[in-house]
């Protein structure tokens, strides 16, 4: 392992697991073995990165049973019909309630492998191994599995921590642009959220970051991991402050609702919900225009879209949005911000000023 | 409430729960009020049990939004597809993560419901209205749900708790006599697996039990659930003492896996698979011959079968067998008898034996 390698851990009592981040990890077969239980090893991937990096992992780990199921690319895979094709993988090689699921790739495969894990036997073990930054910042951590229903995103699922999430930088080289500045909206997000500090550096260092130079990556990656492993350890059900990770998401989820998939990547939608949070934080009379405008600016020099450029009516946006799990008894709850690095729950913001600004995203 | 009415608690740390059997606790609002969190209730139910207590439950619940879900009723019903309709019906309502299922039925519906709420938006609430006797003896409590793949039983899940289990004994007046036998084979199996006073009790008066007179079946009841929740308490993730009831059960699924639905109720495979572990148990030293007819006795006083009654080859009982769970890579572990009253589970029997018993029931 790299000096470089960092690692941190998430403190959830007998539910805790390490996040390894590092140069090549998918090269330390000692971080794998040390987290199977069994014999019986069935790694979980897609049609994107099978070719890339599927035979890597597999050849590592030498000595154990290793099965792969290889799934289609795409959010609207993530169904019960591509969940089924993992239990019809697990079944068919007769693997026990002692097997591991390894999820090699996006959040999309570590979503469907997550629940797979959880559901397979009613729980068996599971290790991360994201490679898109966008999972490797925000899904991988925190054990929320699931898929997705016709009626609904991530409406059908389980909280279920892994044994590890190993993040392998190298993964990234392999990444396309618009996956790469996907991830950074979450990135931005931990900056909005929680952590001015983190919002400043990211400002400082933007180019670099989107050059991807890899120490900075590392860091990145680590301070993201931590600011989500901390929230997720006060709040693992998301009963109250996890609920901030969702900053700009119940916007974003309403425009990938609205729009389908295939329009807009996750990371696109919630930099969108983001600018959309902070304008209606604005207009409570908590952010200034200036500090809207640094919003904006971070998410641009991050290729990332801040407004819809398409055509969409209010009603359809607000309908997309309602559907999403934040919603109490049909009140719509966001995540709006008090100044930048300080956000709050909230279904208590004006309507008008509610309507004023999905207005203006709308045509 | 009746005075009648026996409370048992679950405990389980902040997942405990209580027990209520009891003469018409359908009509007592306030156990269903004081287990529900917010105002959206979901009842899953069958087309067998909908029009005889649907509107019963529904109409105590007023001041609720109440929905319904009726699913076909039967164990080949168990199924992804199934469980989907229950997640339609709650997207189709809007129903957001404060909502409850009531599940209203025998094993199939709870375990559906409970699989059903553990994974609706990662978890909602769920009280478990068992309606026969063998979920009320055994499956509604503990926390196991779960659905069938097509290539085994039970085989994707979560362990998840109710609120509460209400067990109303009159619901009893409406089931079969071939299902109420089938919930005594759970009954018995309490007796043989770790309970030698209850299997006396049930020796001497199995012909009253057998008349369903009310307040010996509310004992019944409380006695079995009493067992079960002492073992669910020291385990309730089966790593280790919870196995020891599935007795009679890996034998009993390998009879229902190699029949298919319909041909053996749960119950009566359970009650071959009880005989077949208490021969082999002969056989391995630990019962006497007048031990295993005193198992074969009870369970035909039962009105259970002690035999399979059908043409099936050894080769493909133990095939069937081989994809059940407690199987761990590839080796068949079963649960024996020491004694009448206790048991162990072991995979270190010997073959030999074993394939006495699997030969002198097949043909």
């Amino acid at each position: 392992m790299s000096d470089k390698t960092k690692i941190l851990n998430v403190e959830l009592g007998d539910k805790s697991y390490p996040i390894y981040i590092g140069i090549d990890l998918l090269s330390m077969k000692s971080l794998f073995v040390d987290q199977i239980q069994g014999r019986q090893v069935m790694i979980v991937t897609n049609k994107t990165i099978a070719p890339l990096y599927l035979d890597k992992l597999t050849s590592i780990l030498d000595g154990f049973n290793v099965q792969s199921v290889i799934l289609p690319d795409g959010e609207e895979f993530k169904t019960l019909e591509t969940l089924n094709k993992v239990f019809d993988a697990l079944l068919e090689a007769k693997f026990d309630r002692t097997s591991t699921l390894i999820a090699l790739g996006g959040g999309v495969i570590g979503d469907i492998t997550g629940f797979a894990a959880a559901s397979y036997q009613r729980g068996v073990g599971f290790i991360q191994v994201p490679t898109t930054l966008l999972s490797q910042v925000d899904s991988s951590v925190g054990g929320k599995t699931g898929i997705n229903h016709e009626l609904g995103k991530n409406m059908i699922g389980a909280f279920y921590q892994p044994k590890a999430v190993i993040i392998d930088v190298n993964t990234l080289d392999t990444l396309s642009n618009q996956e790469f500045s996907a991830g950074m909206a979450e990135v931005i997000k931990y900056g909005l959220l929680g952590n001015a500090d983190f919002l400043s550096m990211l400002e400082a260092n933007i180019e670099s970051i989107m050059a991807r130079k890899k120490d900075l990556i590392i860091e990145v990656i680590f301070n993201c991991c931590q600011d989500k492993a901390r929230i997720v350890e006060l709040d693992e059900f998301e009963k109250g402050k996890r609920a901030l990770l969702n900053l700009g998401h119940t916007f974003g989820h309403g425009i990938e609702n609205a729009f389908g998939y295939g329009n807009y990547l996750h990371g696109e939608a919630v930099s969108i919900g983001m600018v959309m949070a902070a304008k209606l934080s604005k207009d409570e009379g908590n952010l200034s225009h200036e500090e809207t405008l640094r919003v904006e600016s971070i998410l641009s020099k991050a290729d990332l879209p801040i407004s819809i450029n398409k055509t969409i009516d209010s009603e359809t946006l607000i309908t997309a949005m309602s559907l999403d799990k934040k919603s109490i008894d049909g009140k719509i709850r966001l995540v709006l911000l008090k100044s930048l690095g300080d956000s709050y729950l909230t279904d208590s913001y004006s309507n008008e000023n509610f309507m004023k600004v999905v207005n203006s995203f709308c045509q």
